[in-house]
């Protein structure tokens, strides 16, 4: 068994954390932003020092690749993405940019023979926090290979026109033109001339360290149902409307969402469900509200259960508090499976290592997601701080970053080996 | 004693409706809009050719002065506005212009003497739908009068400065500048040159006609207090937060409108509490909520109660659903009573021309409320159908708006007398 080398890690780690520093021990770097391109070039930077050979995409999606013994055998790709959220943490995407790194610096600097070319590969604006939308450059690259709901979301000329949240005088075509970043679609990744797709990204959740494991296997994707709950009442003056006269929308929504977390909460405890996102109408203080819009987003690894979670929608009574209460399904998505194979070779590695591991499922999504539909794919986890992600406390201790970049060095020679 | 004309009413209310139709029985009517303009050319026309002499304010309050037997004495005053908000109604705010308007033709038709002038007044931008906020003009023209709290929300530099909601480039004051009807600031109502002021308006609720009354005889302004309550949990990821990790700060809000509801609905049922504003951060529907802040508007004539409001807040629970729970006050009013002996000459008017009447209080602000801080004020209410208001199914009957009139002619000819 190979070991990463948890100096190296730490001095990435110290490094790229620096890129788009936002004052409160997180970042903000949008995708192809002044930040980014700092990441990348320091990228370029390690890589070539190692041999690399550096290509990039027509999305701007960042390859290094370090020979094997047989070029001509489909390479093995190791990618993730070095984007942020919006004060984002120093982990989130990049630990998957720098795990990949790791490897092969590692396999370079101890000579460690491999037959395929390996890759150290960047996605492009994998939040879409600046251009949305999330996994914008691996829905383009893999659309073909989509089901056609989600791949009619990220047709290329469609992605280009994104307009910048921040500028809406620039779009995403005119952030990659500028970039100096945009490649040739041949180079893109494709299931001829790749084999294999790993990608090391943090939990985002508190379940391995609450479970006290350094690794986890990841066996899927979640599958998920996405409701937009809508409540109709009657806009009426607030001062002059006494209260047995209302229809108030916003009181009704808070009674149908106690009733949705009653009745989701009798399903199977893993069963997670979420109401982010509300609309109320007309949303002014002296104005009773006539129509409030929530989301509602279920996930499940088990279609049975969320067939459960669809039963208890539709079940749901159609009337709270004298308002009308209606619903339509936004999107859903069937659970995706990682491929077995590739599964296995992270557990042994993870086993061998003598790190301690659990399976668990991805309710994230990721670029991983995308990819497994074009070419075998999976992930490795490593523990996220109190469950923390998408925020500056967002942390993984360098041993567990550097653990998890040995599972994945080990995972990707099993790989290699496996032909 | 006089009756108003319902034929006249009945013309009146045709032809207004034009200005401004927004296609399904309601209007969008901007102050100092060209279909705002439309209705000031209307008035004008109107009053012209009953003898009227026309002036404006530096704010664009628009005057019609019929003289009366003794030009030396203090004017009495009908006003209201005939700007609406977006897709409102055909009665609130112009029934008082309008019933203006007919009590000052049936005057001069019939050859009513009267010692004091006698003016049809119309209020600039009382709505604020364009430019923010509501009861402007007369916020500037009684601003002295006002309670320093609320006098500082009306500085006229920062009204100029408003800016349109729907273009940026605009402010009120180059509306204003526009419009053609900027006058002398020497024209406003004041205290000096006006005895009293009276305002016709639509109930704006269904207490009326519920009650089965023509005529509301309105005694005052009820006091109000609003607060912002904010409810902080933890922002985490929809797919990968197991629910007993989760701190949802909308969960926790749900948790917290029903609990007020239930607190609230124990106090006195005149009581009228409305939580009509809601913001949820980060309000994605793939991030579990960290904030939510809501806004609770509570009014009642009787302050004691308002203190029990006060009450409930204070001791409401911090914590909800692991979420921590605050509020602070956004801002209180004193209900404001009106004028005794114009309150009388309303309920006498109504009382002698046999029409059903009840005493209600005004939940909604009116130009009017400012106006009774600087001069002796009341209000006739009429009933609206449904108790609708600000919005296009907004009715009330000619007959009606024709009594309402009526109520205004004999209360204003009894003002005239009281000397």
């Amino acid at each position: 068994m190979y070991e990463c080398s948890k100096q190296r890690m730490t001095d990435k780690i110290k490094t790229f954390s620096k890129f788009g520093d936002a004052g409160h021990g997180g970042i903000t770097r949008y995708s192809l932003s002044p930040e980014d391109i700092m990441a990348r070039k320091e990228f370029i930077k390690r890589m070539t020092a190692i041999g690399c050979e550096i290509k990039s995409d027509d999305m701007a999606n960042l390859y290094a690749t370090l020979k094997g013994t047989d070029p001509s055998l489909p390479a093995i790709v190791m990618a993730s993405h070095c984007d942020s959220v919006k004060n984002g943490g120093n982990y989130d995407g990049i630990l998957g940019v720098m795990g990949a790194m790791e490897v092969l610096e590692t396999v370079a600097t101890e000579g460690i023979e491999h037959k395929h070319n390996l890759v150290a590969m960047i996605w492009t604006n994998e939040e879409g926090s600046l251009y949305p939308p999330a996994m914008m450059s691996s829905g383009v690259v893999c659309n073909d290979y989509l089901p056609a709901d989600i791949a009619q979301n990220f047709k290329k000329e469609d992605m280009l026109a994104s307009r910048s949240i921040l500028d809406p005088s620039m779009n995403f075509g005119m952030a990659l033109d500028a970039s100096g970043y945009k490649g040739d679609q041949s180079n893109r990744l494709n299931p001829k001339d790749y084999k294999a797709m790993f990608e090391l990204h943090i939990e985002q959740g508190p379940i391995l360290e609450n479970d006290n494991k350094d690794i986890g296997v990841v066996t899927c994707v979640l599958g998920m149902i996405n409701y937009r709950i809508k409540i109709t009442g009657q806009a009426d003056h607030a001062g002059t409307t006494p209260m047995q006269y209302r229809k108030d929308a916003l009181f009704a929504a808070a009674q149908v969402l106690l009733y949705l977390h009653t009745e989701l909460d009798k399903l199977d405890p893993e069963l997670v469900y979420t109401t982010g996102e509300i609309l109320c109408h007309p949303n002014v203080h002296t104005v009773i509200p006539d129509f409030i819009e929530f989301s509602i987003d279920a996930r499940h690894e088990d279609p049975k259960v969320i067939e459960q979670v669809v039963e208890v929608i539709r079940n749901m009574p159609k009337e709270f508090a004298k308002c009308s209460v209606d619903y339509e399904v936004a999107w859903t998505r069937d659970t995706v499976y990682y491929d077995k194979q590739l599964v296995d070779f992270v557990q042994e590695s993870a086993d061998e290592l003598g790190y301690s591991n659990r399976k668990i499922n991805s309710g994230a999504g990721h670029d991983a997601q995308f990819a497994s539909y074009m070419l075998p794919t999976t992930m490795v986890f490593v523990p996220s701080k109190d469950g923390h992600s998408h925020c500056e406390p967002e942390y993984t201790s360098p041993e567990l970053c550097t653990k998890g970049a040995s599972v994945l060095l080990n995972a990707v020679l099993k790989c290699d080996k496996a032909d």
